[in-house]
């Protein structure tokens, strides 16, 4: 999705792709494995500044670019906090950023204590490689976890597994950012971020009725974790709204993110063009709204037989103000194969288009 | 243009690309001549619907692409009308639009004659080619004629020269529509466009105080023009808007076109989007403004050492609102290398904005 606004900006954009999708399409493509060094250090012979659409890609590869004089935007420093849940929490405890209750554990026995301080239940992640609700899961008895400890302990490190308080949270809000190597800091206004099974199935920007404080305390606390982690590029801060009217950091994506894919078509500067501005380290674009509302919905699974562009004309000719993003990836269940935006002036009837489009993709 | 909407909707999209720009980036390109009937017959085997960025692709080839069961749109019986401006004038006469006093002169009597019985002076033009002013004259004598004549004689079918009257006009209008091969037909705002030295400067959407009479009659001559010669695709009628206040057909640009690039930034649906699901036979989308006003200014020429590029900081930074697109073309004098587009609610401001962004990119 990176790809329209560099054609738009006339950016010699160069991707190091897997084989799926649209990207391989570019002829300045070359198809490799993003965890095999000599193909990133050799990819990145020919480029001026290099970034991600992921956090996987390991230190080791992104400190050798990095050695090698290649401007890689975020950076590893930065990097590492996306990469490891439990340096995250700390760091955001350091920081004083408001976050659950957590702890590091390393047993059974551990983990039971915290869920007899909390409530009983809690919230245990793995500190490494989850997305999407994998690498998360809800327990409420030490022995629950056996496998995670047993396959954490073989790693040899053995730094444990995260647990969480299960907050009691209204709702989910995001708040999207982006930040220049030179400082220059910018938020898109927050969002809401509705969750199914663990995974984003609808986002409305801005956040109903989150204009004066909410807005403020979230901006508030993207920013201090920006200067703190020194991220540049564009990221995402995953809030708790609790019912008690606290904000707690829940995640963080250090990239261009779900929660943002509304700025395609709602925002002056989508995110993905901010992040090209931001990498190059360039004045970053405005973030203000093109309509009062805009709601995006995701695609998840799609069709199981034929390609989304089959369900095309029903779509369109029902929802011709609605945008349809489609990332030509193979369909499976439960994989985010594309999204619609739809906005307007009435919330609700911008909800309805994006529902009703989405719905149009999915069987 | 075409490759951002197009890797939006995951349509698979193959370019026969001059060498130049960065369409020949994409994998799926070939770089080839359009007037080479087995290059254009051998690119066509791999798609399932073929269309033009210009309407210079000979007739012999488009109608051997329609007898091998291609799509083609438009098809070569509307493009004939684009392609050659007497028969386009014949045609608009026929079909009883308004257009400028005409002739078909073959001779410097013949223009002569035409000239005595239009006040003097009148516009010439060369049936085929031209474009951005060339190939167009103003002439007050026959005689100011005489190597265009020698030139179509020897051509053996001296089908002559269109000669037009010099007609009094306020401003310059442009009205883009798109039209499906099953019928469906839509209509964008009718825009204003500012010509300097016979060549688009700028483009103002929608054209101040068009709304009502103007807006109608424009729509009604484009609809009229698109069943009359049977056009696919998105097309742009370029019209005068007279002294007397009536609307004369001046042009007629069979493609997405430059009075159109503000459709970019300033319409729910873009015109390359629009023509992409025009020439699928999709549903087309809605054609209304994202904001009250959008201007567009060209990039002319641009910087005459570096790239465009160097200048983004500056214009990015003075104007994060403003869109900037790069064709990453190589800057020539008076070549169409880039635009700006900046939208809003007063037209002052937005007319202020793209023109103060775009002289950055222009020495």
């Amino acid at each position: 999705m990176m790809i329209p606004p560099a054609v738009n900006l006339g950016i010699d954009i160069r991707v190091l792709a897997e084989a799926d999708g649209m990207a391989a399409q570019l002829a300045a493509s070359q198809v490799g494995d993003y965890r095999d060094a000599e193909t990133v250090l050799a990819f990145a012979e020919n480029v001026d500044v290099i970034t991600f659409d992921h956090e996987h890609v390991p230190q080791e590869i992104l400190r050798q670019l990095v050695d090698r004089g290649v401007r890689v935007h975020p950076g590893p420093d930065a990097l590492l906090y996306a990469q490891d849940k439990l340096l995250m929490r700390q760091k955001l405890t350091d920081l004083g950023l408001p976050v659950p209750t957590w702890a590091r554990v390393r047993t059974e026995d551990e983990l039971q204590t915290f869920l007899d301080d909390n409530g009983g239940r809690a919230v245990l992640k793995t500190p490494r490689g989850g997305y999407d609700g994998k690498g998360v899961r809800v327990v409420s008895a030490g022995h629950e976890a056996s496998d995670w400890f047993a396959a954490v302990a073989e790693t040899g490190a053995n730094d444990g597994l995260l647990v969480e308080e299960l907050v009691e949270f209204r709702r989910e809000l995001a708040q999207l950012a982006a930040r220049r190597p030179s400082g220059e800091l910018v938020f898109w206004p927050v969002v809401e971020s509705v969750q199914r099974d663990g995974v984003c199935a609808e986002v409305i920007a801005p956040a109903p009725g989150s204009a004066g404080r909410v807005a403020d305390v979230a901006a508030g606390i993207a920013g201090q974790l920006a200067s703190g982690l020194g991220i540049t590029g564009v990221f995402a801060v995953e809030l708790f709204e609790t019912t008690d009217d606290r904000l707690l950091v829940n995640e963080l994506a250090m990239r261009p993110h779900n929660s943002g894919h509304w700025t395609q078509d709602g925002s002056t500067t989508s995110q993905f063009e901010q992040h090209l501005r931001a990498v190059l380290d360039l004045p970053l674009g405005a973030t203000g709204t093109r309509e009062p509302h805009t709601v995006m919905v995701n695609i998840l699974g799609g069709p199981s037989e034929g390609a989304l562009a089959d369900r095309y004309a029903d779509a369109m000719a029902m929802h011709p103000t609605v945008k349809i993003h489609n990332y030509g990836k193979d369909p499976r269940p439960g994989r985010k194969v594309g999204h619609v935006n739809a906005s307007g002036t009435e919330l609700d009837d911008v909800v309805y288009q994006a529902r009703a489009a989405a719905a149009f993709f999915q069987d």
